[in-house]
């Protein structure tokens, strides 16, 4: 029978749901507006059997896809598990085979060489598929409504890399999917390729390139005419795997790198950027200013995640851990390869950061993100309810130079907000933010929706569950023209 | 979109659940006995969409129904809607169109003369399907393991009565499932019917009697040669319902009568004995003594239910509502119409009386219930989680006078408890007690075995749910070999 451990990472807050169903027509407080016709899909970590390792990382759970399907003024919500080939060949067994997280060194023989990946990290839908990613591991196909699993695609075998990065990005302007994928010639490996997919579902190219060392490359940025890769020294190595250690580690030595590659070109062509030592880990966006290149993403002095402690001394700084949004900027009309600039956009700790997509890669004015309080930064993941913070949507506008936010409360936290347009060709920002905001005391969680120029005054709706969707990564909206079947 | 009331009976402890779905192999505290080899069923009211009338009774619901499969030391969770004839015509409507609870008037007019229930009193195996009934409407046929539903059945035609009471049992002695049906033919009817359905599920007979006044039949008692009824006065007339009023009230001017009919024989045979008023629902067991009859039930001076509240001033008197297991005893040797005896059992106030099923109608020993909080007497449908207060599992040892109980805290409720063997030829009680403990405070309810004769020790398991099922009525095991393919 299940027994799960009683570790932080599997109890309170973070206590597995494991459930798998369907609400028709959710029960909402307040009003629906009409103009949300889509649906928003996130994904969180759900370990089906209890993990080989009682103290593996939080996040090395089987990915549980939520939909939230919005259609007539009403929400529907569906849940499934990514029926990865871990969660197949596991459930055939009844028990976990796979080891720990990204350490292909712990796992059972049986599964020697099988596709590790979990599926939890984003879910985005392109090319009427769910899209369903982990950066270790190619891209899983799932029905964006049914939320059936098809399978792990290589795109009829035109991406050779055999990695899928979860922050896969819609350029507004071609419709083409971007992605990279590191570790792209095995575990640990320094290859890395850049590839685009257009609107139908077709692979137009992929380049290959070596970055300066391995490291964690969760997100990217992608501009008009650039890709841009942020090197972060969360590193590993073999020694690390052997050792039993988490796969990575935070290198406080080593330095940051941009890299900066035409969209089309070859990964040869790439030009790396360098600056001293620092954390970041998510872009809110990038774009282009003449030569230079603006670079928007939450930065921390130190490492911020406590899940990968230093890679020497395994410390971990919570005050240094804590992340700012801000702007780094690149000039591709200087020699040398310094930074033009380092610009904090803001003193309120934040991340998950978020943007009106239709802006991707090009100048914007309007940003969304959670903030954190300040007494509990970064400590999270380690602990229990009492220390996840997480719990205001901030809204930055970077023209102006303002900022508000939502509060969610004192009970409550808050996962990835995504924004939705109030129509097509409605002005950046005009829409609505949408959230899970889950409380800590009754255990039920709530879809609620702002207004996205207007967060201070509050949901307009919450769309209920009766259960508390246990923390998640990333998510996204489709509005109902890139569903498959009418809704 | 599916807005809810704000009224006791659609918030706090009562909020409707909704989600249909599936856990394979429920997280576990302690170990599953791998004796329980078998299903355990329970269902609940649960509004598929909000209803017509604000201030409707609580469990005018569609039924929910929950299963926990227990095999190889693992319990499986599946829980699905039952598919009534109302749930399939408002899910096509996208709304409510069935009205008040039991009440024709106020329906809408698409759906007069379609059978109203909702399924969501009780379930049970037998003949290889689930029984899902509600007591003014047919059987529903589900399957035991997928809870698909197949749709209302009068088995071939054989049951003529239009209703199929919640509380049907099972003879240990003959296999057949015996139950009756009141309102038999038609709205507030004085009719009653009493059939048995055998192993097969074929209908052996059916008989027919009249009441001395219409009444809630909710549950009746068995032995092996006799069915007994009480008559007691939660009733109802055109009047109210044409008013508007809950179709029952408590009439405390009508004396209680006992009816006792010999199983097989015609229904105008029945005898009637009388007694003063009280309210009684559920029946523990009866069996025959000699001439008498036995015949074990939860007895109130006054009404327990205030949602149905007195029928000539709306009066609730919440003392004189606690229930009491109490003997009452007949004579058939007897010339005239009065009870032999009447014995209070306890001073515990109980309701939800379970017994060792293997002796239905036998001489018997052993009886589980739900004991309450003696501050809070059966007040807690009109409130909020303060006033729910059935939280200990009670034993009662019939012969040696002697009770315990097991106490699941200050922040949990308790669902009606179920009582499984040990194995087939284990002495009379001897096995254990699953139940469905609720937290109020973290809205997770757990799914506790205990020994049957040892509940002071606690739970030997806890098969863990990361949602809090509604409180609901009833729920039964059935043992692997009566389901309908292998587990």
């Amino acid at each position: 029978m299940a027994h799960y451990p009683n570790t932080p990472g599997m109890t309170g807050v973070l206590r597995p749901l494991r459930i798998e169903g369907d609400i028709l027509d959710m029960e909402v407080e307040g009003e629906i507006p009409a103009q949300l016709n889509g649906t928003f899909h996130r994904v969180h970590p759900d370990a089906q059997f209890p993990p080989m390792f009682e103290n593996d990382q939080f996040f090395n759970g089987d990915g549980m896809v939520s939909l939230f399907h919005f259609h007539d003024g009403k929400v529907d919500f569906r849940q499934r598990y990514a029926q990865t080939d871990k969660w197949k060949a596991e459930r055939a067994a009844g028990k976990s085979l796979f080891g720990m997280y990204r350490n292909p060194l712990t796992d059972d023989e049986s599964v020697k060489g099988m596709i590790r990946g979990t599926a939890n990290t984003n879910v985005m839908v392109h090319a009427g598929k769910l899209y369903a990613m982990k950066e270790d591991s190619p891209c899983l196909i799932m029905d964006p409504l049914s939320l059936e699993t098809e399978g792990y695609t290589n795109f009829d075998g035109k991406i050779k890399n055999q990695t899928f990065s979860g922050h896969g990005k819609i350029d507004p302007v071609t419709g083409n999917f971007c992605n990279h994928g590191y570790a792209a010639t095995g575990v640990l490996t320094d290859d890395v390729s850049y590839f685009e997919i257009d609107p139908q579902g077709n692979v137009l190219f992929e380049t290959f390139f070596k970055v300066p060392y391995y490291c964690m490359m969760h997100d990217f940025g992608l501009t008009q005419d650039y890709v841009i890769f942020h090197i972060v020294p969360i590193t590993g190595n073999w020694d690390r795997l052997k050792a039993g250690k988490p796969h990575f580690g935070f290198d406080k030595t080593l330095p940051v790198y941009l890299g900066v590659l035409k969209r089309g070109a070859d990964g040869s062509d790439i030009r790396w950027f360098k600056r001293d030592n620092c954390f970041a880990s998510h872009v809110m966006n990038a774009y282009q200013d003449g030569t230079k290149i603006h670079f928007d993403t939450c930065e921390a002095k130190g490492n911020s995640f406590p899940f990968f402690p230093d890679i020497h001394d395994d410390s971990f700084d919570p005050v240094a851990a804590r992340p700012f949004l801000t702007r780094w900027t690149v000039d591709l009309a200087s020699n040398g390869d310094e930074f033009t600039s380092i610009e904090k956009l803001t003193d309120w700790i934040d991340e998950f950061p978020r943007i009106d997509e239709r802006f991707i890669g090009q100048p914007y004015r309007h940003g969304w993100g959670l903030v954190m309080d300040p007494d509990m930064p970064m400590d999270f993941l380690r602990g229990r309810a009492s220390g996840f913070k997480m719990n205001k949507i901030g809204h930055w506008d970077l023209v102006a130079r303002t900022e508000d936010c939502w509060w969610a409360g004192p009970e409550s936290i808050i996962q990835e907000p995504c924004f939705v347009p109030r129509s097509a060709d409605a002005p950046e920002g005009d829409g609505y933010i949408i959230a899970l905001v889950d409380n800590l005391i009754t255990n039920y969680s709530d879809l609620v929706v702002l207004d996205a120029l207007n967060l201070p005054a509050g949901p307009i709706a919450r769309a209920k569950l009766p259960i508390r969707i246990r923390s998640g990564l990333h998510g996204n909206w489709a509005d109902a023209s890139k569903l498959p079947r009418a809704a």
